[in-house]
C-alpha cells in the first residue's frame, strides 16, 4: 500500500523550513462563532475530544465575549464545566475584557487569548477604543492573568490591510504588536481578517518583527492565499499557524466567503514537507466531514472534500 | 481610493521571483472540457473574447480529441471558424494524434499541444499504450507540425503523484519530459494531475530538470496546494503558469473536486507580489461570474466569490 491510498501526500523536505509546526486549532472558538448555526454544548464537547484525539494539542475552546455579541458562544460556562480537558492539551478561550477574565477565571481556564487591533478604524469599530487606548482595556486584563498565572495569547488583527483604511503600515502593526508583549502576552498571533495578504507582504511584516519566535500567523482563505502566506511564514521562523478544522467559519456558499485556513488543508502541505504536526489526517478528516453533518452543509476544507466529499 | 476599494491587494515585491509570468489560461479547453455542462459556441466564443479583452495572452481554445470522449468540445471546427483572433494573443489547441493534427492544420491552428503521462499506468489507460510507446504516437505528430511552423507544447500528467501508482519518481519524469523536448516540443506543461503534491515535490521535480525555461507548471487544488505549489515553481525559475477563469473544471459542490488552479487566485498573488502578468483582475473576475451563471452554479474562484458573489 503506497501513501496515495492512505490520503496523504509524498514526503519531501525542503530546506528552511521548521522540523516541527504547533497548530493552533480555532475551529471550536472562531469557526463557530462565525457559523450560522449554534451548535449544541454537546456536539461542540465531542467536537473538542475528536480534536484532541486527532492529535491537536492546542484548542481554542470558547469565548467569554458577550453572548449578546457571539449567541453561538453563549454556554461558555457550560461548555468549560463539561469539558473532559486531557493531558498534554491547552484550552484556551477568548477574553475580551475584565468581566470576561473574571468569568474565565470561575472557569478554573488557565490559557486566555485577548483580541486586539492593529488599526484605528477597527480598533473604533469592533472595540469602541483608539489603537492606543485599547491597552488601557487590556492592560489590567494581561496583567491580572499573569499574576494568577495563567498563559495570554494576544491576536492581532488587520495586520494586513483593512477594509476602511486600505494598506496598513508594517512598523505600526510592529509597534501595536511589540505593546501586547510587553503588557505580558507570550504569544502574538498577526491576523489578516480581511485575507488580503500576499506572500511578499508576509514577508515584509515578519522581517520587520524583532522577535519571531513569540510570533504565530492567522490566514483567512478569502482570496484564497492563506496556505501561500502560511508557507512563507514557515520560511521566515513562525512555528504556530492557527487554522480551523474543516475550514470552520467560512460557508463555502456564503456571498463573501471569510473563512480560516482549514486545518486539514494545512496538515497535507505540513505532511508533505515532512513537518511534524502530530495530527492523524484521517481522523481529523473524519471529525470535520461528521462536523459539516452537524452545521448541515459540506466542508469548505479541499481536503476533506477530496478525501470525504 | 486605495489599492481595497479596487479590489487589488496591496504590492509588496519580495526576493527571487521573476518580473514577469505568462499565464497560459486553459479554461476554455481543460475547464470546460470537466464541466457537465455543454456549453454553446456562441458563449464559448464571448468567453474567450472577454479573456484576450482582461489582458491574457494564451488562451487554449478547444480539442481535437474526438467527440465522442469529449463532448464539452465537439464543436472545436466551429469555434475556430467563429474566433476572431486577437494580434498579440495565442489561441493553442489540444491534438491527440496524427488525426487531430490533420484537422488543426485544416482549421489554421498555429499552437498545438500534446497530452502525455508520466506514469506507466496512467499511459495505459488514458492513452492505450506503454510509457515508452506513447512516444512512437507523438512523434509524428510533433515532426510533421513543426515541419508545418508549428509551435507544440507538452503536456505531462500525474509528474506529482498516480492514483494507481502512488508516488512517482521525479528522475522518470525528467526523462519522459525530455523525450518530449527532444521530439520538438517548445514548453512542457508539469501537471499535478490529482492534485497532491506538496511545495517540497515541486522543488525537488524542478530541481532535477536540467533545463527550466522550458518548463510550465499545472497544478490543480484537489488539496489546496496550488497556489502554494505554484510560488514554489516560481522561485524555481519558472515562468509560465496553467490557470482556469474562474476556476473552471472544478465543480464546488462535485464530490471530488479535482479543480484548476483559478487565474483570478494567481493573479491576487501575482499582483501581490508586484509580478506583471498584463489581467486586468477586474475585467477577469467579471468574465468568471458571467461564466458561472452560464454553468447555473458559482465560480469555485475564493477571488471570484470575493468580489463578485
Amino acid at each position: 500500500m503506497t501513501a496515495r491510498d492512505l490520503g496523504l501526500p509524498t514526503r519531501v523536505t525542503a530546506p528552511g523550513l521548521p522540523e516541527r509546526v504547533t497548530i493552533w486549532e480555532v475551529g471550536a472558538r472562531d469557526g463557530l462563532q462565525n457559523e450560522d448555526t449554534v451548535v449544541p454544548v454537546e456536539v461542540k464537547l465531542e467536537f473538542l475530544d475528536r480534536l484532541a484525539d486527532a492529535g491537536l494539542t492546542t484548542l481554542e475552546a470558547t469565548s467569554f465575549v458577550h453572548p449578546k455579541w457571539v449567541p453561538q458562544l453563549a454556554d461558555a460556562e457550560d461548555l468549560l464545566a463539561g469539558l473532559k480537558q486531557r493531558d498534554g492539551v491547552r484550552y484556551p478561550v477568548l477574553v475580551p475584557n475584565e468581566r470576561g477574565l473574571d468569568r474565565a477565571l470561575a472557569a478554573g481556564v488557565r490559557h486566555i487569548a485577548i483580541f486586539a487591533s492593529a488599526t484605528e478604524t477597527f480598533a473604533n469599530r469592533n472595540l469602541n477604543r483608539t489603537l492606543e487606548s485599547q491597552m488601557d482595556m487590556f492592560e489590567p486584563v494581561v496583567s491580572r492573568a499573569v499574576s494568577e498565572g495563567l498563559d495570554v495569547r494576544g491576536y492581532l488583527s488587520m495586520c494586513f490591510g483593512d477594509p476602511w483604511e486600505g494598506d496598513v503600515d508594517p512598523e505600526k502593526v510592529v509597534q501595536t504588536g511589540q505593546k501586547l508583549l510587553d503588557l505580558g502576552c507570550s504569544q502574538l498571533s498577526l491576523g489578516d481578517t480581511i485575507g488580503v495578504a500576499t506572500a511578499g507582504q508576509v514577508a515584509a511584516l515578519l522581517n520587520a518583527f524583532p522577535n519571531v519566535d513569540k510570533l504565530a500567523v492567522h490566514f483567512h482563505d478569502t482570496y484564497g492565499q492563506a496556505l501561500t502566506n502560511t508557507l512563507e511564514a514557515l520560511r521566515h521562523g513562525v512555528t504556530t499557524v492557527d487554522s480551523s478544522a474543516g475550514g470552520l467559519g467560512g460557508c463555502p456558499y456564503a456571498e463573501s466567503a471569510t473563512g480560516n485556513l482549514a486545518t486539514e488543508d494545512l496538515v497535507w502541505l505540513l505532511d508533505g514537507l515532512g513537518i511534524e504536526t502530530g495530527v492523524d489526517l484521517d481522523k481529523l478528516a473524519d471529525t470535520s466531514a461528521w462536523m459539516a453533518t452537524k452545521l448541515g452543509r459540506p466542508s469548505p476544507s479541499r481536503v476533506v472534500r477530496a478525501l470525504r466529499g
